[in-house]
């Protein structure tokens, strides 16, 4: 079976129309959903970009492969590092079983050579090596600095507004990257790939650059959507990943190949009218609340996957452990994982074998849920002038009856309390932390 | 062509998993959507239950028909008034066009004799007259009081907490109503009405009680959702509602019938955990916020409606205009009514010739609408301690780039409040409001 992870970049739990988007909409996601399974638990390793993409790529909480940081949280294009050589990625165990293996879209785990994707198990990469609103060249002023970029002048930005590079293998090969047409080449290439290794068990990792900021759109799709910009963004992306569904039945792969979709966190609220929304999920990227870590996500694979919606928990960090099982690769023994097997969900509806979720941020344990049940043990809100909270008494939410974390019902529950306790002292007892590596950086300070 | 109405009572626009629920399962009302046209912008005339309601019977704005008060908003127990015999409900309207009319559920719009629907255009009638929290017999303390019986013992309230009636035709048949099984005879009474009726063209208008408080179910239902109590009682309306559609197809009247499933209000905010959630909608029931006033909607009539999703505007008081033209039904000539005809949406997926919204709330116009600009004259919160606002400058959202209501743009667009204004002045130059019949009370004061 073929695997294809189509991953989004600052997506909103509510952003799509099967998610209750009101105003933008996505057909072909929608579809996707309805003839796959829609998950509504299902969360990232991390409520920022690098260590997300850690957790994805080796099955492991970021925590464990020194992509966690703080206070830096991501790689920046003065950062020294990226994802250590000792880390096996999904690319490399997928290899061992014979797959081909191809990255397209943003990597953001080193863009120096050791660490791009081409020397971390993908046969071929295309992509920008880090986010796009990075390398930024236009002059920021007081007042209109970083922020304003996305909440005042978010449709006057050009794209040599931002010094991106696009690589091919590692070569830069255009700079600053067109992202006017991005989305679509990403396509293009992924279904060039997809043809080319047709006949072959295929990876393809696509890591779209949107919707995270700066917003730009194919000219086709601009003012498409009554969402505004960032709805023709959104919008764009459905449409692309309906090419690469098109792409797979024409190929007649859409039978052997098993597609998700998700993306690396939740909305980017300070952008404001740029970015999404965690519709009724607290808060969003950057932080421990369900809207930081809990993305929209659906797994596609017509005959093979049996539709409906999933209210199970399960983890970006389990596709790791599932892709190995489906495709009899045995799983690491030298090394601490964290994913679960979910192909009892997928393919018979069977109860999740994950009962509980670690919310870590910047290299501490934030919270942990369990069941139904999440307790915060520290709270900080995303962006700004934030203040970190240590609860004495965690704060307890019951996430499936409020997933809106708005009823603390900690004083109620003390035996609750007292068991994701014991879960943490035994998770903490076999936790190795490797030591930061994202705050290195060769020059200055970063933005933002 | 065939018309049933199915009303939830409180139902927030992001309860269903179709519009973005996370722990709620509806696939009933989600095949419904899918099959039919899921309306994202669809708006009740009033975000409290009688005006609301009286809006839907009449295709009118409730102040031009009396049901629409300060300070009552609805009508209690001891309300001495109803609907006024001079307004044409659409069961009326209906009638002259030969159909046959049948009503289940609650009614809300006069509990006395010559206010019950028998005498406003309904050939029958089973349900209970008012609200399900109405008559309650349990004893109220302070710290112990309304609000507490569904934030504290939402579990533990029994039916004969609720002294109220059920009715058949005008007179009661049961009190109090069981309500562990009112939705399944609901159900059951609106199949029969089907079936006695399939021959014939019928108007059918079902009016759930839930999942307004008190909640009960079924007790097949006890425990089914991981959305607790709440999520129970929504997922058992889902399950009857697919009843209905079953019992369509099987008397062959599915290609012949609309069914429109909507809401009167939003969710019931101070009700807290016993409560729905608007999901990115602001604020909830009782308010002029979208939370308070947009429903999850759904327009089913295979091989009839074009399926899709619906971001174009329309409100209940449209099906009284849509209905009345397919049914053939001239409209009457002799008043002012608030409705738009919707066929050419439905038939067609032309664009919706609505383009406004009034908001009201007790007698006063609050906001206004138009195409995706929306203005506050006057804001204030739900229940409880809340300011009254009167803005000199309106507050100005754009609800389709910004559903939340979070950015005002007020100042960027006086352009756009200029045009609102022209339109609230055409409006209420025309605009005869009828004396608040709401307010006449028998005997002292009301809960809450």
């Amino acid at each position: 079976m073929n695997f294809i992870i189509i991953f989004a970049d600052d997506l909103g739990y509510g952003d799509l129309s099967s998610f209750g988007n009101p105003s933008i909409l996505t057909p072909n996601l929608d579809r996707m959903a309805m003839e796959g399974q829609k998950w509504t638990n299902f969360y990232v390793g991390a409520s920022v970009c690098t260590p997300s993409r850690a957790a994805l790529m080796t099955g492991r909480l970021p925590i464990r492969n020194g992509m966690m940081s703080s206070p830096n949280r991501v790689l920046y294009p003065n950062s020294a590092n990226g994802l250590p050589e000792s880390e096996i990625t999904l690319a490399e165990q997928l290899k061992k079983a014979g797959y081909k293996t191809g990255m397209v879209g943003k990597w953001h785990l080193g863009h120096k050579e050791p660490y791009l994707p081409t020397n971390h198990g993908f046969d071929s990469y295309y992509g920008i090596p880090y986010s796009n609103d990075m390398d930024i060249t236009r002059k920021l002023t007081p007042g209109n600095g970083y922020w304003e970029l996305w909440t005042k002048l978010y449709d006057q930005l050009s794209i040599e507004d931002f010094n991106v590079p696009l690589l091919r293998g590692t070569e830069i090969i255009e700079r600053p990257a067109n992202q006017h047409t991005i989305s679509e080449r990403y396509t293009d290439e992924s279904i060039a790939f997809i043809r080319k290794n047709k006949d072959h068990p295929f990876f393809l990792y696509l890591a779209h650059n949107f919707p995270h900021v700066p917003l730009f759109t194919n000219e086709r799709f601009k003012g498409s959507s009554k969402g505004g910009l960032y709805g023709d963004v959104v919008e764009e992306m459905d449409y692309q990943v309906g090419r690469i569904l098109e792409a797979l039945k024409e190929e007649g792969l859409d039978k052997n190949t098993l597609v998700v979709f998700t993306s690396d966190n939740g909305p980017w609220l300070p952008t404001e009218i740029s970015g999404g929304t965690a519709g009724q999920l607290r808060d969003g990227k950057g932080t421990t609340w369900e809207g930081g870590m809990r993305e929209p996500t659906i797994f596609w694979a017509p005959g093979n996957i049996k539709p409906g919606v999933i209210t199970d928990l399960g983890t970006t960090m389990d596709l790791f452990t599932t892709f190995s099982r489906i495709a009899g690769q045995e799983l690491p023994k030298d090394r601490e994982l964290d994913g679960y097997d979910l192909s009892g969900v997928l393919f018979n509806k069977e109860s999740s074998p994950r009962k509980e979720v670690y919310y870590y941020r910047e290299r501490e344990l934030y919270a942990v849920r369990l069941g139904s049940f999440k307790a915060h043990f520290i709270t900080k809100g995303g962006y700004g002038k934030v203040e970190k909270l240590y609860h004495e008494v965690p704060l307890l939410y019951n996430v499936d009856q409020d997933p809106s974390e708005r009823f603390n019902i900690a004083e109620a529950h003390p035996e609750i309390i007292e068991k994701i306790k014991a879960l943490v002292k035994e998770h903490e007892s076999k936790m190795v932390k490797m030591p930061d590596m994202l705050k290195d950086l060769e020059s200055g300070r970063n933005v933002p």
